[in-house]
């Protein structure tokens, strides 16, 4: 294996409980109140796909121009839930060691760069690595598109690549790219769900992969 | 079986997310920043508990004093973050099938009553409900003491109980009390992590349970 992606939320930033209450919020304000934890279990997804699913959920079909609204105000509400953006334990170590070892790697969020810039700048990630967001990309996870985008920025092959992410979306995604899903329970899902997504290994946080990370076979290129 | 005895939040309201950010902020506030993971696992137990677990997770002791103060000063956040209380789908209509059908039932919370207050408000119970919380017992979820007041003010026995519940905690602390437990959805753990704990079923949330409410055997009396 030459290479990994990493998602960005749940994955190497603790934000998911600020982006469930966030959304939480926002839908319930636009007349969609979901449970707390149906909304959780969809955080990952792009916000259009995460409305859309709230919209069927409450069985009320909303247009364009308000799951655009709604994904505005989500930013807003997200950003004063959530004003500090804190890397998990052993992300910023993670991404040293994978440097310094020089394997490949890149983040492939479901966010907008707008929104995840903060998050991006909490990482220190030198200028030179791959970044992929929502607006490069015309469909998020759990389509693959992200995770291929970066593949190809990275110059290695799908199946040389490991996907790290909190989510099942991440390991659908994942799956759906030709690549090995690694689930992180930092994100909030149980380990038998991201097994069952098709996880190829579960670990804690990025400081239990990075202590594991000799049992991913990782070379140097 | 013969009675049935409600957790509350997680359970009969959608309040486990505004707990999380509200204990995840207090407690990184205070020295002692933990992932939001690991704080949403650690829900449903006493503020007391809680904090104690975290202060073990970081490695710093923490005073009976300190411990009392970041207890007051969630509250503060919490009612902040989540100034609405949501009762989960199905939680009014189980509540008041329960009391048509002459099924006996109680709730029993780690909450203090001042804190819980709002979401039992929400609930609509009627005033000769059996209501049990932090203050009225000396040690809150997993031990024992919470579900064993609840069940001799209902006057029935252990065995003859239910516990509902979405945490691991409420599935500990009910087969410590002899009864049998019952594991949703609706806290956000998964369904294997309740089922691992001892939950004889799990369902998503009130609204399922009352719909399968047959598999149950309950009787009135």
């Amino acid at each position: 294996m030459r290479a990994v992606i990493f998602d960005l939320d749940g994955t190497l930033v603790d934000t998911v409980y600020g982006h469930t209450l966030a959304w939480q919020q926002v839908l319930a304000e636009a007349g969609l109140p979901i449970e707390g934890w149906k909304v959780h279990r969809l955080i990952g997804m792009s916000g259009g796909l995460l409305t859309q699913a709230a919209s069927h959920e409450i069985g009320r079909p909303i247009s364009k121009a308000e799951e655009q609204r709604l994904g505005k105000r989500h930013g807003v509400l997200y950003k004063k839930l959530m004003p500090e953006r804190r890397p998990l334990p052993g992300a910023l170590d993670l991404l040293k060691h994978l440097r310094k070892a020089k394997i490949k790697h890149g983040v492939a969020t479901s966010g907008r760069r707008k929104d995840a810039k903060k998050s991006l700048d909490a990482l220190h990630l030198p200028a030179r690595t791959v970044i992929v967001d929502r607006d490069d990309v015309e469909r998020a996870k759990p389509e693959p598109d992200l995770f291929l985008a970066c593949q190809s920025r990275l110059g290695v092959k799908p199946e040389e690549c490991y996907v790290i992410g909190d989510a099942v979306w991440d390991l659908l995604a994942a799956r759906r790219a030709g690549m090995l899903g690694i689930g992180l329970l930092s994100g909030g899902y149980g380990q038998e769900e991201l097994y069952q997504a098709g996880a190829y290994r579960v670990y804690s946080n990025p400081a239990e992969l990075l202590d594991s990370i000799y049992q991913l076979g990782l070379r140097a290129s």
